[in-house]
């Protein structure tokens, strides 16, 4: 279906014609209140372009894939696990993720945390860490810390 | 060069390792006040992440192209052509601009219009209406008025 020319917000980042859709299958990976909302998703476009959103206390899911994402923080605040870093985010920071990193977003305790994602339209599907890629994180303290919460 | 895993912003829709360029050459094509910053360009991205900002009075070149594009304003407010229409835009809103379509984005008299646009990173070049074009546009009123002002 073509994407309509104008859709406006209808509310705080909600959209006209745009679903709330549940991050992901409840079940098929470890997460905690996230929506997804597809804003782009066109064929004459070769990424697409969400709008994800992670209520207080909420978080994604850690894991890694051989797509990278381009994210823009749009509201709230949070932190993020990116690789062997992990990041105070806030609105309109950029966050990049380069393939095959592990990464994970938390909305702080008392805000929530809403980003855009760019991500390519053909891309694989992410992998969840082992116990293995557990205990490893868990060698730096910082990834241990967040990876705890 | 690899982008940055974090840019937070260093002031208003500013990013620290993001350069300040001016929209497109001057004297390449018609336009008045307008920045761009490229947010990401990354090579496993199939797509660009960009930020334009159009100071209040500005606006970008009439033109269109074989590819995309996928907006979402992010700040002030202005109108849009986009093909046969004319678009009030605010914040948050998402304006898509199909492929061959005539667009181009005002900021208002009296504040600025920033946005992000998503597109292609293989891509045409813009083509700049023709008199016939634009003889063929002033048929519609509402796009007469906004191409004339």
């Amino acid at each position: 279906m073509a994407t309509d020319v104008h859709r406006p917000q209808t509310g705080t980042l909600r959209w006209r014609g745009v679903e709330l859709l549940e991050y992901k299958r409840a079940g098929t990976a470890p997460f905690r209140d996230v929506t997804r909302q597809t804003l782009f998703d066109d064929p004459t476009l070769r990424c697409q372009l969400r709008y994800f959103e992670i209520a207080a206390g909420g978080h994604t899911t850690l894991e890694r894939h051989l797509h990278a994402h381009a994210v823009v923080i749009q509201h709230g605040r949070g932190r993020a696990l990116v690789g062997d870093r992990v990041l105070d985010v806030a609105a309109h920071d950029l966050v990049h993720v380069a393939p095959l990193t592990w990464h994970q977003f938390k909305a702080a305790p008392d805000a929530p945390l809403g980003f855009l994602c760019m991500v390519n339209a053909e891309r694989d599907r992410p992998e969840l860490p082992s116990a293995a890629d557990l205990a490893r994180m868990r060698e730096n303290p910082l990834l241990a810390q967040f990876i705890a919460v």
